[in-house]
Parts: C-alpha cells; structure tokens; sequence
C-alpha cells in the first residue's frame, strides 16, 4: 500500500545485518562473539552518578536546556586540550563538532558529500556502520584491499587517478572487522596521497585508546591539512549508551556544512549527557581507567589467540590484533562462514560472517570475532564449540 | 576549495536563521522573544537526579550498554499506555520508535518519504525545523495557508487533486509559529481527505500538553489509519536536554523503513537518558508537574497579551494562543519585520521575523513572539519597548 511512498534513498538503505543477529542472540545461554559490546564491568557507574549529581548541582537549568548544534563548549574544551597534548595537535574548540555517537558523523558526512554515483573509498573489508551510512546516498564505493599493514597503497593511487573521489575512509588502527593496524609507513603514504589528489581524508579511530602495549597511535594527518576529518568517540572508553562521539573539521567551510547538516538532523546532542561526560572525565584518572581496560581486553584477545591456535585447525588463518576488539578469520576457501554461523547458532555460539563487511559480498569464508564481551573461560569455551563445527 | 566536494543535499539546507538569532542575543540584558526555550524553572532538577541514582543503582550495566535502535522497551511501554489511556488509542509498544528529540523525526521522515521534485503539503507559515529537514531532500514543498482554524481545506483538498502528494504535515495544536488550533471540523476535514487521497498524515504535536484550559486535543487520526505517523517529545513537558521524543507508526513497512533509517543515523538514542526519563515519568505526579507548566505559561501568555493590548497601535493584530508557545503577530502592510527586528535589537529585544516561516520568503510584516522564557514584568517591558518602534 505505501511502497511507492518509499524514497531511493531508503531503499539504498541496508538495515544491518549484525543488529538483526544481536536481538535473536539475547538470550544468556549463547556465547556471543558477534556484537561489538564493551565489557559491561569497565562503566564507571558510581564515577558518573557523581558527575551527574555534581553537574545539576552546579549548573541547575542549563544542564536541561536547549543548546549549541556543536556542542557543550566545556566538552570541546576538553577534547581539543587532550589531543593537543596527546597528539601534538594544535585543534581549537571551534573546530570540534560534538555528535550524538560516531554513527551520526558517518551520516552526517555522507549527506554532506556524496551525490549519487560520486566515487567515495572504502577499506575492504569495511565497517559495517559506514557501509550502511554512506550507501544512503548511493555513491560509487571503491573497495581497496586491506593487506596486513593498511590499504594496497598502489592500488589507491590507481583508483585516485582514475577518476575523483570525494574521500577515503579509514579505521587505521585495530580495524573493524578485521582488527588490522597501519604500518608507519603506508600511514604516510596515505595521508600524501590524501592531498596530493586534494581528496578529503577521514579518520574514524573509536579504537585507538585501547591498544595493549605502549603508547596509542595518532591520527594519521593529525588534522594537519584542510581536508582533513577525524572521528572520535567516548563509547569504548567510558560508555556507548551516552551516544557521545565527536568531529575535529579544520576546514571552515566543511564545518559550517557538517554544522548545519547536524542542526537538521537533532539540533544538538544530549547536553545532560555532555555534561555528565565532561564532568567525569575532568574529575577523574581517566587515563587509568583506560588502562584497566586494555588490559582486560589484552587478556580476552590472548585468551581467544591461544585457543584458536590449540582448537582451529591449521586450515584457518587469523589476525593477532594489537589492541581494540575484534579478529578477524579466514576458514579453508571451499568453508561458508554463513552455513556455519547457522551451525553455531544451534550450539548456542554466534559470531559475524564475513560477506556484510565486503561491499560486493565476497569472502564467504571470513567470519568476525569479538573477545570483549566475554570473559576468558567462555571465550576458550565459545571457540572450542566452533572448532568442533569446523572441522565435521 | 572544498565547494565541488559538497553535496546537492547540503546545497539545499538552509541554516536555521532563528539558532543564528539565538547566537547573537545571548546577553543578559536582552529580552528575548525569539527563541522557544521552555521556562527553566519548570526542570525537574531533583527529581531527575534522584531518577539517575535509581537507575544506576537497580539496572547498573544496561544503562551505559549499547542498546535497540526502536528505544527502550519500559519507555516504549510508558508511552503506549500514556496515549491509550488519555486518548483512548490503541497503540503497542512496538509500533513505537524513540527519537534523537522531534527534529531526528522530521529528518528521517524527510529521508524515508522524499525523492527530489516529489510534492509534499506543508502549512504556511510552517515550523522551521521541518521546513528545515525536508528542504534537504528537495522537495516540491506545497503551502497551504493557515487560517484561524485550521488548514484551508479547499486549497488542500485541490492541491491533493493536482498531483499526488508524499505527506501533509501538520502541527494541530498552538502550532509553531503562528499559535493558532485547529477546529473540530478541519480535524475531521483533514482526517477525511488524507485517508481519501491515500496521502501519509504526520501529525507533530510538541505543545499538545500545555492547553491553558481542559483537556488536551487528541492526535487528529489517532493512528486510526495505516498512513497516520505521529510525533511527540518530552522537551516541553521533562527537558528539551535530553532531546528525547517519539513517533507512532502503525504501517509495519513503513516502520522498518524508519528504523533502518534511525539505524544508519545514530544506532540508537541515549539509552541513559531513556532509562531516567521513563523512572522519572513513573515515579512522580507528572499530571501534576504539567499542570504548573500550563498555569505558569498561560499568565505569560496573558501578560504578552495585556501588553500588546494596551501598548501596540491597533493596525497590528495578532493570535490569541489556547496553549503552547507563541503569538503570531501581523504588523502594518507597509512594515517590514526585518527592520523592525534590526532596530529592536538595538533597544534590547528580538523576536523573530515572520519570512522563514514562508517557503517563499513572503508575509515580510509578520513576527513571531515567544513568552514562555521571561517573567510577566520582563514581557511588559519588551513589549513596550517593540511598540514604541512600531508606533515610530
């Protein structure tokens, strides 16, 4: 009855194929390798009960009042000082724009970007979220092979000259899906050939802070050139259910656009949240907060690693990630990860087959793994259910 | 040299002329009429924060978890019940979607409904934020005028004839910006023909609960037909803060179209601030709470017009307002809003200019006039001081 309703963008609208597996997995028995859930343990509940407390405290009406498109400026404040110091960046808070989680930059930079049939370029495989986001708006999506250290560089100059693009998209650092990290050296060859071909380049690192050894990776172009977009988010770190993710545009005219864009799309986000967000993160030892988590997922990632290395036969190859929360695995090529998700599933194991992450569907011998939901026992358990499938 | 990069869809997004006005005035010793920010002392301030402490305390984890795209479920729940018990609806839980505040609705409406060039009804003067959302995907946007009573339903009902429309939109009760209520005819009207025509009736009712007098007016279709889609939030009534609001959606495809779309927008919304708000609206008088919002805003609303009375010239006529917000006033044919807003500034007062509220820019005498966020003596003085511009 309302089919002709439907606009083309819409229908350009994948819903998400993970989303769809997380609610039939809801119940407590299935060991659940497929979200991309931070261990419910690392929320600083008391930590934000406090803030939130404090905040209306000190700041009554203004923490429930209607606020600025970009964002409660304290907050800006405080991102911009933390990547001046962390990344020796020199970002002000006029150049921040604060989003209602990093989903919403994906959005927001699609309808600002892409017309129909504009070349955009993508990692493959790709995250899943931006696939969705910017498939909206019908671009031309350039896969480029993601090797072991970052993009097939060769291959995204050939695709560069081509013909234009309107920008790359990147995970650099613990990608999702595939939990791959950037060499230093294609990190440079990227950002060169970013403003060589005056492509824009964004960076999405929701990972970044959750590396297990040393120091985190910075941004690649460190927002150094104009065309220059980074993505950051608060939801791995403190909590995803705030929604809280921000933008760092130093061009003024891609700021306005993204601006507006946001005022159309929400007005602002959630300012008591952003409050409260802003609150903890000033009153607290976040970096140490930060640690505890890696180090937990340090140990989940190792207790998955070993027991794919005992369980899994040799035919399956996988990553060994140096921090955030997936791995990625490669099955024999004749095996189809979807028949033996429909498998697991019976086993009460459910993990992400690989194709949604591919933007033709390819690789149906590729599956997602994600350790940071579980602890170690059900991890050594879960992939000791899946070795059984694999090798029947 | 970043123009060619931008979208058409950006291209076609105005900025919200009101925020701009809004970023001006922000002094204190401006009187402003401009905005449409609820009166801060109406907050719950304690009882939220005690609200927050619950949640934490009796469902730890799930509140800062990632969480359904649809909403809570126990708000969801809270707002079926709510709608059938005083409106006598028929709702479930499931057909209800939250949102990132009204606006998300309106941009995702606007995403899932609009291809370039379709035709969609709008009322003029219209509410900007809509006009707003849907000018992004390029609409034919076909105004029919507000009378005092409603749409004009003869210039509807042609217009529907002409050529199919997408949806009509409308705000039913002390609409934004003109104040001014539908009649229990033109309801009936407007019910009749949207289903007659088949045409998607979005009904927005952000001011439905603050009615000076009685009982509330219902939704228009009460959801009673497939194509009704309903919006309402609670920045009016709880925290604009928050940007928490709704829309009921009976169509099941139509739904699942809306949800994919939330999906690629922004997952989901604040799951924090859901759980608050629903213990919040559970475990305090509300009805109560309410009614001291509409007490207060009705002797606003009567101050501004006591004002207006005895201080404007007789050739400015104006909306007496049931309930709401705003008072929609007609200068002499002669004047034009934009000077008049430009020397006012300088006395210290601003409203808004009636222009943006016309898809054509027209009616360059109008102005919209909000009392909800001064006190009673604050409003005098404003208004004096217009009036003595006027008169000049």
């Amino acid at each position: 009855m309302f089919e002709e309703k439907i606009s083309e963008l819409s229908l350009a609208t994948p819903a998400s194929f993970i989303r769809a597996i997380l609610k039939t997995t809801e119940s407590s028995e299935v060991i659940s390798f497929a979200g991309g859930l931070p261990n419910p343990i690392s929320f600083p509940k008391e930590e934000i009960k406090e803030s939130t407390n404090r905040v209306i405290d000190e700041y009554g009406s203004k923490v429930f009042q209607y606020s600025l498109t970009a964002g409660l400026r304290e907050l800006r404040e405080y991102i911009a000082e933390h990547l001046n110091e962390t990344q020796g960046m020199d970002v002000t808070p006029d150049e921040i724009i604060v989003t209602t989680g990093s989903q919403q930059a994906l959005d927001l930079i699609g309808k600002v970007f892409i017309n129909p049939g504009d070349r955009i370029i993508m990692e493959e495989p790709a995250y899943l979220g931006a696939i969705q986001a910017f498939s909206q708006y019908r671009p031309e999506m350039c896969a480029i092979t993601l090797e072991s250290d970052g993009m097939d560089m060769e291959k995204l100059e050939e695709a560069l000259k081509e013909s234009k693009a309107k920008f790359i998209y990147t995970v650099p650092n613990f990608q999702n899906p595939s939990g791959l990290t950037y060499s230093g050296e294609k990190r440079e060859t990227l950002h060169r050939l970013s403003r060589q071909y005056n492509c824009i380049l964004i960076e999405d690192d929701p990972y970044g802070d959750l590396k297990f050894d040393g120091n985190p990776y910075g941004y690649i172009s460190k927002g150094e050139f104009e065309g220059s977009i980074l993505l950051g988010t608060f939801s791995k770190t403190v909590t995803p259910g705030m929604r809280s993710g921000f933008m760092v545009i130093r061009n003024e005219e891609l700021r306005l656009r993204i601006n507006t864009a946001k005022e159309a799309a929400d007005l602002h986000s959630n300012v008591f949240s952003q409050y409260i967000l802003w609150d903890y993160l000033t009153h607290n030892d976040v970096q140490q907060h930060i640690l505890k988590i890696r180090e937990l997922y340090r140990k989940q990632s190792n207790a998955m690693i070993r027991a794919m290395e005992s369980e899994f036969p040799e035919t399956v190859s996988f990553t060994r990630p140096e921090g955030g929360m997936f791995i990625w695995a490669t099955l024999p090529e004749n095996m189809i990860a979807f028949e033996l998700f429909e498998k697991a599933r019976q086993e009460n194991v459910v993990f992400v087959p690989g194709n949604p992450f591919y933007i033709d569907g390819r690789a149906a011998n590729t599956m997602r793994l994600n350790y940071t939901n579980c602890d170690e026992e059900t991890i050594t358990e879960g992939i000791r259910r899946l070795a059984k499938l694999i090798k029947m």
